[in-house]
């Protein structure tokens, strides 16, 4: 008994990450409450996005113009390039402001469950950039998951030749993080690459 | 270094309830790689439902006529009415297909803490309802927290003198439900009411 057009929209938004039909229940009535704050404003936001934002025919980022802005931006390091595996991971790196060069997001990882081949990949344009002459190092900053290992090692073999130079994210302990709860594969890591105090 | 439009969309997507700014980025991005399939319907969907639904202004659920779909099913029992708290409530009873009376929404309980007194709730209306001649009983149907029962009580007394029956959900172990693990005033309440097997 729940009208047709709120039946809809719960679907719609149940198929949201994060959110099944209850919590998408819940968000419509909470929606329904809010129409003039909320509602109606989302749901332009939402049109005027799928509309402006592009995805970078350069570096795979998303944005309003494209290049993107960061692909533009001339205050950019362009001898670094960061290879990410998502935009997410681009925005956590922005957001960290540890990073001034620019980007390339792959799409993903290699995967031999999900049948990912590098074909799927955003790998032959990588290629392409890293051979630009004012590339000089790569940074593969993928996870630290096989996945995401697999892929660092098929990038890095890719480039070999490119006379590129290749580095990847250091492992260790994170910030904050409490020696007791780390993994083991962590903490050999950590050991290993241990440093001067 | 996120779109503006992004960033936007991403602020509202962050206040529905059960996102927060992290879940919001993964919905936004997964909405970014399902544009046609998901994002422009979704839009679609919302501004739709923000135009067409309606506050029933007999009953307080949602629908895209006023009075309701319930309301106005004929089929429905008229000497039931089922007081709930929300239109969450109120489709959790519709799912339950237990009951076929009509309902009517509260808007939420009374509640000290909030500052929630009797005139913010939809009182009036049910007072007004519940002296109409079809309707011989009300069925309380509110939480059974603090404010629930006191809004229960309130409303007990408020009809007191209406003539009407009221009643309210019964206590118990709910079905599927391991002793080991309910509270000490389910369990008494369960007792107290035990039934001949």
């Amino acid at each position: 008994m729940i009208a047709g057009d709120l039946e809809h929209l719960i679907q719609l938004l149940a198929r949201l990450p994060g959110l099944g039909p209850r919590s998408a229940r819940r968000a419509v009535l909470h929606l329904m409450k809010k129409r003039e704050a909320l509602m109606l404003p989302l749901a332009e936001a939402m049109a005027r996005a799928a509309e402006s934002i592009a995805i970078c025919s350069n570096c795979g980022n998303l944005d309003t113009v494209d290049p993107c802005g960061i692909c533009q931006d001339p205050k950019r390091e362009h001898r670094l390039l960061c290879v990410v595996e998502e935009v997410a991971d681009l925005w956590a790196l922005e957001r960290s402001g540890a990073f001034k060069g620019r980007y390339h997001v792959l799409g993903g990882t290699l995967s031999a469950i999900d049948g990912r081949g590098p074909e799927q990949l955003n790998l032959a344009r990588l290629a392409a950039r890293a051979a630009e002459d004012d590339v000089e190092e790569v940074i593969l900053a993928l996870s630290a998951t096989v996945d995401g290992q697999t892929t660092s090692h098929y990038i890095s073999d890719r480039l070999a030749d490119s006379g590129v130079k290749l580095s990847r994210l250091a492992h260790g302990v994170p910030v904050g993080g409490e020696l007791d709860y780390l993994d083991d594969g962590t903490l050999t890591a950590a050991l290993k690459a241990r440093r001067p105090a």
